[in-house]
C-alpha cells in the first residue's frame, strides 16, 4: 500500500518522525544552531495546549507572572547541585553592544558585562529571589505562580520538539508553610499533567516517582509522566518536583509562622514544554503523517472545495462556507467547534493530502455532485482506509453530517486515546524476576520492544549507580515508579533484596 | 484631601508613576539589571491585552508562529541601516557553558561560540530568512504571520513597562506581491492598533506617519499611534512599518509572479509591547492609584466581605460567593463578566484600599448589615469621591446591582475613555504659525503643556536634521503627521515654505 510519506515507521522511525514534522508543516530548521521555527500549524497545536493547560493551572489556584530571561551568574552559585546540573548547557551573555571592526560586527570589548548573565535554563533561582521578597509571614503563603516562557539549554544533538536549544514551556513555582502542603502540591500538579495528557492529548501516560539519580538538580523528589511512543521508547512528557527547603535556604525564603517562629518555606516546581508535541506526533502519527486529537487540533474539520477555476466555483464556495458556518456554530468538547474552508487555488487532491499529512481530524471534500445532491464527502483521518485499502471517504447528507459532527469528533478523540492506551497496556511486560530476563526481553523483543515492570529494593547511592550502569549498557533507564502500580512482591531484580516497589524500565528519548 | 498614594501627579509625576506600578502590584525590580518582574495583577492586564489583540490579529488573517530567540550576527550584517539602528543595544551570547574557576563560575573559554549570537531585539532578519524559504511563487503570497515573544534591547536608563531591557511584545511580519498591498497591510494594522487602544484600553490615540528621522531602521515608512499622558507627554504606543523591498533584498525574499518574472517581495512589520501598560497607568491613574478600564481589568468586580474572624463569617462568605457566581454568569463586553471574592484574612479596609490602588473597576463591600438587608455596598473606582470629598460608596439591593452590573461596567469604560479623550482634545494647541510661538507655548504652557499641531513643508535630509535639532533643544520631538488632520495651510513653521501636512510636536517618553 502506498502512503503519503516517503518513509514508514517500520522502515526508519527516526526518519519517519522528521518526515512528519516537516510534511505536516509543524516546524523546520531555523538556520540558528539547535533552534527551530515553529510553523503556524505546529504553533496552533501549542496554542491549544497553552489554552487548555492554562485553564487547569488557574483552576488549581495559580496566577501567571513573568520573570526575567537573564539570570546573574551569582544567583546560580547558591544552590550547588542545581548549578552542577545546568552549568554545562548554559548560554552566557557577556556583552551588551556590537561594533564594526574590519567590516564585520564583533562584540564591543568596551561593553563587556561586569557579571555575565545566563539565559534562563529554568527559573528556580530568579523566582526564588522574588519569593524571598514576597514572603514574610505565614499569611503570605502559599505563593502559587506560573509562567509561560522560553528557556535555553545548550544541546549538542538536537531533534525538533524533543530536544532543542531553545524551547517553550510553562514553569510553575510554589512556596508553602509545610512539607505536607508542598508534597500535596507536587502531586496535584503531577495529576493535572496526567489528566491533561490523557484528556487533551489522548496520550496515555504513567505517573510516578523518578529514581534518585534522575531527580531535578536540587530536588528532594521528582515525579514524571511517561508516555510510550510507537517505537516502544518512553518520552518523559512532564515533571513535578518537590524541592524541600533546598531552594528556600539558597534564596532565603523565610517566614514567621503562627507561633512567631522563623522557618524556611517548602517549595515546588513543575513544567511541561513543546516536547509534548513530539510525543503527540510519535503516539498518534501513522505512515500518512500526523493524526491530531480533535481537542488540540487547530482546525477540527477542514472543508476542501473541488475548485475548477470556473464560474461555478462561486456557488461551490458559498455552499462550503455555509457548512463551515453551521459547523462553527456547534459545540464540541465544551468549546465552539473549529471548522475552516481551504479555498486556496491548489488542486483538491493536493489539498486533501496536505490535510491528511497535517492530521486534521475530519476532511470534507465537496465537489459539484455533492453540491447538487446536498451532500458532503467525509474522510476520518483516524480511519483513512477501508478493509480493501481504499480511501474510506463516505458521502452523507449535509444536515446529517452537521448534526453528528461533534459526536464524530468525540469518537475520534476516544478512538485515538483507546488505540494508544491499548498499545501501552500491551507493551509493558510484567513478571520478569531477574536481570537475565530483562536482557532477554530487550534482546528478543523485536524492533519496538516496549517496557518492563520490575520489582526492586529502591537502592540508593552507589548501589543505585551500579544498577544504572547495568541498565545503561543496554541503553535502558528507569522511567519511574508508577503511583498506581501493584504492591511490590518477591526479590529485587537487581540486588536480590526484598522488593519495596515496582519500576518501569525502557529505552527513552 | 488625603489620597492612597504618598505622592500626587501634580507633586512629582515620575515618582507618582513608580508609586502606582509598585502599589498596584503591577511590577517590581527583579535584581537583574534593567529587567522587571511582572506581578500577577500586572501580568493579568497583559493577558487581557494579548487575548483581545490576538483576536484582532487573527481576524485580519494572520497566523501565529514562533522564531528563535537567538540571531547569528551575520543575519544582521545584511541590512546596513537596520544593524546601525540596533547594534548599540544588543545583548550578545558568546559562550555555551560555564565552568568553576577559583570557586566561582566563569564562561568556559573552551565553549566560546564560533559566531556570537544576538538576543533578538526584533526579528525581521530571522523571519525574513524563513520567508525566503517559504516564498517561491505568487501563490505563496501574501505571508501573514505574527509572534508573541520577549525581546531584548540593552537600555542604560530603564523605567518599568516604558523602557526595560527585556520586554514582551507581539511582532507581525508580512510579505506581499505588490507595493500597494504591503502599504495597505501597514495601514490596516495601524488601524487595528488605533481601534484596540481606543476600545480596549480606553486610551485615545492619534494615528499618523513618523517623520523620516524617526523611522524604524530599514523602513520606508513608519506609522505610530501616539497617546497623551496626564503630564502632557506623548507615548508612542504602537508602530507599523512599511519596509519596501529593503529586507526582501537583504534576506532574498523573491518570487515568480504570474507572468513568470522574478521579483522581490514587499514586506511589513508591526508591534505593540508591554509598554502599553505604562500608557494605561499614565492615562487613567489618579492619586489613589491605578484605574483600569473594565475591558482589560483581570477582575472587573471585587467583592470584599467584612470578615470579623467570627462564626458569622461563613454566612457572609456564602452570600458573597453567591453574588460572585451570579455576576460571573452575566455577560459584559461580549465575554463572561469577571468577578471575585477577596476572602483573605486581612482587614476589610486594607483590602478595599488595595483594590482601589490596583484599580479594580467596581469594589463591593459587604458587611453583616448588607447581608441582613439583602444589599451590597458599591464603590465605583472611576468616581471614588462625592462632591464633599467623601468615599462615594452606595448601598443597593443585591438583585438590582447584579442586573445592572454589566451596564455599569460599560459606563465606566465609556467614562474613562471620554475623560481621556477630552483631555487629549483640550491639550493640542492649533494655530501657532512660527517657531517663536512653539517656544512660547512650551515655556508658558505650565507644568503639563500638551502638544502643538503645526503646519510644515515635510523637509528631508539635512533640512529635517536642522528642524530636529531646534526641537530637541526644547526637549521636543515630532510625534507624527496625523492621518485624519485637516489639510495643511499657510507656511511651514520651520522653513517658511508652503506647508504640505500637519504634524504633532510634544515632549515624549
Amino acid at each position: 500500500m502506498k502512503h503519503a510519506l516517503s518513509v514508514t515507521r517500520e522502515q526508519d522511525f527516526a526518519a519517519w518522525y522528521q518526515a512528519v514534522v516537516s510534511e505536516a508543516d509543524m516546524a523546520e530548521e531555523s538556520g540558528v544552531r539547535g533552534c527551530m521555527v515553529i510553523r503556524p500549524w505546529g504553533y496552533g497545536v501549542w496554542e491549544r495546549i497553552q489554552y487548555l493547560l492554562n485553564q487547569r493551572i488557574k483552576q488549581t489556584g495559580h496566577d501567571n507572572c513573568y520573570f526575567p530571561l537573564f539570570i546573574p551568574l551569582s544567583y546560580f552559585a547558591k544552590e550547588a547541585e542545581h548549578v552542577d546540573g545546568f552549568a554545562k548547557e548554559m548560554a552566557v551573555v557577556t556583552h551588551h553592544r556590537l561594533k564594526a571592526e574590519n567590516g564585520t560586527l564583533v562584540p564591543d570589548p568596551d561593553a563587556r558585562l561586569e557579571e555575565p548573565l545566563v539565559v534562563r535554563p529554568t527559573s528556580e533561582t530568579v523566582i526564588g529571589t522574588a519569593f524571598s521578597r514576597w514572603v514574610q509571614s505565614w499569611r503570605d503563603l502559599p505563593v502559587l505562580i506560573n509562567q509561560w516562557a522560553n528557556v535555553v539549554r545548550w544541546e549538542m544533538r538536537t531533534r525538533m520538539f524533543l530536544r532543542t536549544t531553545e524551547f517553550l514551556w510553562q514553569e510553575g513555582h510554589t512556596a508553602h508553610a509545610s512539607r505536607d502542603e508542598a508534597v500535596a502540591e507536587t502531586l496535584t500538579m503531577l495529576d493535572v499533567y496526567r489528566d491533561f495528557a490523557e484528556q487533551a492529548l489522548a496520550m496515555p501516560v504513567i505517573a510516578g516517582e523518578k529514581p534518585e539519580n534522575e531527580r531535578f538538580p536540587g530536588a528532594e523528589a521528582t515525579y514524571s509522566i511517561e508516555a510510550m511512543m510507537q517505537d516502544g521508547k518512553a518520552l518523559q512528557a512532564g515533571t513535578s518536583h518537590f524541592l524541600g527547603q533546598n531552594f528556600a535556604r539558597a534564596q532565603n525564603i523565610r517566614f514567621q509562622d503562627k507561633e512567631g517562629e522563623h522557618a524556611f518555606a517548602w517549595t515546588t516546581s513543575w513544567g511541561v514544554s513543546t516536547r509534548m508535541i513530539g510525543g503527540v506526533i510519535m503516539v498518534h502519527g501513522d505512515d500518512d503523517g500526523l493524526r491530531l486529537p480533535p481537542v488540540i487540533a487547530p482546525q477540527q474539520i477542514v472543508i476542501v472545495p473541488m475548485l475548477r477555476d470556473q464560474p461555478e466555483d462561486e456557488a461551490l464556495l458559498d455552499y462550503c462556507r455555509d457548512i463551515a458556518d453551521d459547523l462553527n456554530a456547534q459545540t464540541a468538547f465544551g468549546e465552539p467547534l473549529r471548522a475552516t474552508v481551504d479555498a486556496k487555488a491548489t488542486k483538491a487532491a493536493t489539498k486533501r493530502w496536505n490535510w491528511v499529512k497535517r492530521g486534521a481530524p475530519l476532511i470534507v471534500e465537496i465537489g459539484g455532485r455533492d453540491l447538487a445532491a446536498g451532500n458532503v464527502t467525509v474522510l476520518r483521518r483516524d480511519r483513512l482506509y477501508d478493509d480493501a485499502g481504499k480511501l474510506a471517504s463516505r458521502a452523507e447528507a449535509r444536515a446529517d453530517f452537521i448534526a453528528g459532527a461533534a459526536a464524530l469528533l468525540d469518537d475520534i478523540q476516544a478512538s485515538l486515546h483507546g488505540e494508544a492506551r491499548a498499545r501501552l497496556n500491551a507493551n509493558i511486560r510484567r513478571g520478569i524476576t531477574d536481570f537475565d530476563g530483562v536482557e532477554a526481553f530487550f534482546r528478543d523483543g523485536g524492533k519496538f520492544p516496549g517496557w518492563v515492570e520490575l520489582n526492586w529494593a529502591r537502592p540508593t547511592g552507589q548501589a543505585l549507580e551500579k544498577v544504572d550502569a547495568r541498565l545503561k549498557a543496554l541503553k535502558l533507564t528507569i522511567r519511574n515508579a508508577p503511583r498506581d502500580a501493584a504492591p511490590a512482591e518477591g526479590a529485587c531484580v537487581f540486588t536480590g533484596e526484598p522488593a519495596v516497589e515496582r519500576i518501569l524500565v525502557g529505552r527513552a528519548y
